[in-house]
């Protein structure tokens, strides 16, 4: 659980960071926060989401529970180089989006006093920075808890609380291999399939003739190209093997529409109906 | 242009055809409606969108605009077998999706005296049958007109005038050749990556997990199985281009995965990101 008292740092105020300590505020906790650039940490300031806010990693020797908001290389790097700074038996999370190697490499440098509960809060967004901050996107989106055998049972129930107080209601616990399996596929591959249809050829004239269909299939082709490569090399194996599924899969339907082949066309459509439609909203 | 006092028959009382007689009894016109299925003419009886409903090909003589509703070898198939039931003058369209052989092959066979406009309304659903109707949708569609040069200024005037008695505000003229390259990449090559998405693998596991990403990318996937197997081969040759040209650029990415080509994926993020701004609705 999470003490009423319990003072936040978070580090890195983009538009997750930024949305945590404003969720985090808007409940009562304090929050201080910890970036490169003094805009993020004026802009938190001003909207009273923090109550300091600094360039200085030292300041999280103030705090109970550490959140990065970095992406994962970064989130390594920091910790390599400010964990000193922390108190011992602070609690560290995380906000990354593949998990394996993330886990594998904080633990091999984390001090032992310092406990790291991986988390992923599924509220990406297309856009930077914490002028989009929004913790109401949590509502709708999944929190994932991502335990290993050496977390304490105090940790993960402090991470399911921390997932409660910021607002999520879908809170599940996946190991880092099932995580990074199910990122590669619903995340990842969409993102990879979205960026290579825009990119196919420019049609931008067709722009006018444009329905739902296409809009649908390139929303998130409005990627984040700073931190999206960094996620598709940590899951490089997960992903590399989805795009093959799919392209295979791809190249099947090409063939029975290449054989004029009605049936098995008819039958692909089928499969794809009736699947589809346990993915709708209830 | 139309007269106030044109009566339509429309063939097929599907999903289109059942909104093109609500929205054309809704502007006064009269109706008359030509199925194989008693219930779907009952349906719209019932409605107040046709004043006369009929298995029976020849009510189709008291009609001044006939409307094929068809899909695209019924249509065809259907004026070989009934078109000596129209009246001289008759003015015919339909709504096929696919241009270029449907214009062949009707102006193969239809008679001197009945001039054939096509056209593609493009407010196609996932849902078949009348129950499914609903001219509303048609105000935010596209409405494309695809003339040829055997075609008189009266028939493209009349066309248009039909667009925007069905509440179409977005109507433009294509070629054949045009519409179906268009047709190719924005419609059937994105229906054939959705159904492709969701075929890969049984993941209604994930289903918990889903977010807008997966939704959005395979939303189409639910798909009229009768219809689109039909579209796809009247379109080969620009659907199978298109389909090489988007598995071109998947492995391109896939190899910039698998070298961890950083700098090379931020590029085609970049690029993606910046082209389909261009797509935004304002």
């Amino acid at each position: 659980m999470i003490k009423k008292n319990a003072v936040f740092a978070v580090i890195g105020l983009g538009v997750l960071g930024g949305s945590y300590v404003q969720a985090l505020s808007e409940k009562g906790f304090t929050c201080i926060g910890v970036d490169i650039d003094q805009s993020a940490l004026d802009y938190a300031l001003e909207k009273g989401w923090i109550v300091k806010g600094s360039t200085d990693p030292s300041v999280v020797e103030e705090a109970d529970i550490v959140v990065s908001c970095l992406y994962p290389h970064a989130f390594v790097e920091w910790i390599k180089k400010n964990q000193q700074y922390m108190r011992s038996g602070t609690l560290l999370s995380d906000v990354t989006g593949v998990k394996r190697n993330v886990i594998r490499n904080i633990q091999a440098v984390l001090r032992k006093d310092v406990e790291f509960i991986a988390c992923h809060p599924m509220a990406g967004k297309e856009f930077k920075g914490i002028r989009y901050a929004d913790a109401s996107k949590f509502t709708e989106a999944n929190f994932i808890i991502v335990p290993t055998n050496s977390n304490s049972k105090e940790a993960i129930a402090a991470a399911h609380s921390l997932a409660e107080i910021l607002g999520f209601t879908k809170i599940s616990e996946l190991s880092a291999e099932e995580h990074d399996k199910m990122i590669g596929f619903l995340s990842q591959l969409t993102h990879v399939i979205a960026v290579s249809l825009m990119n196919v050829t420019d049609n931008s004239h067709l722009v006018d003739f444009t329905g739902d269909s296409f809009r649908d299939l390139t929303r998130i082709a409005e990627i984040n190209e700073s931190m999206w490569p960094e996620l598709f090399v940590e899951n490089k194996d997960n992903l590399l093997r989805e795009i093959s599924a799919f392209q295979n899969e791809l190249e099947n339907m090409k063939e029975l529409i290449d054989k004029e082949d009605y049936e098995g066309m008819k039958q692909k459509m089928i499969l794809s109906t009736e699947r589809r439609k346990k993915f709708n909203r209830s």
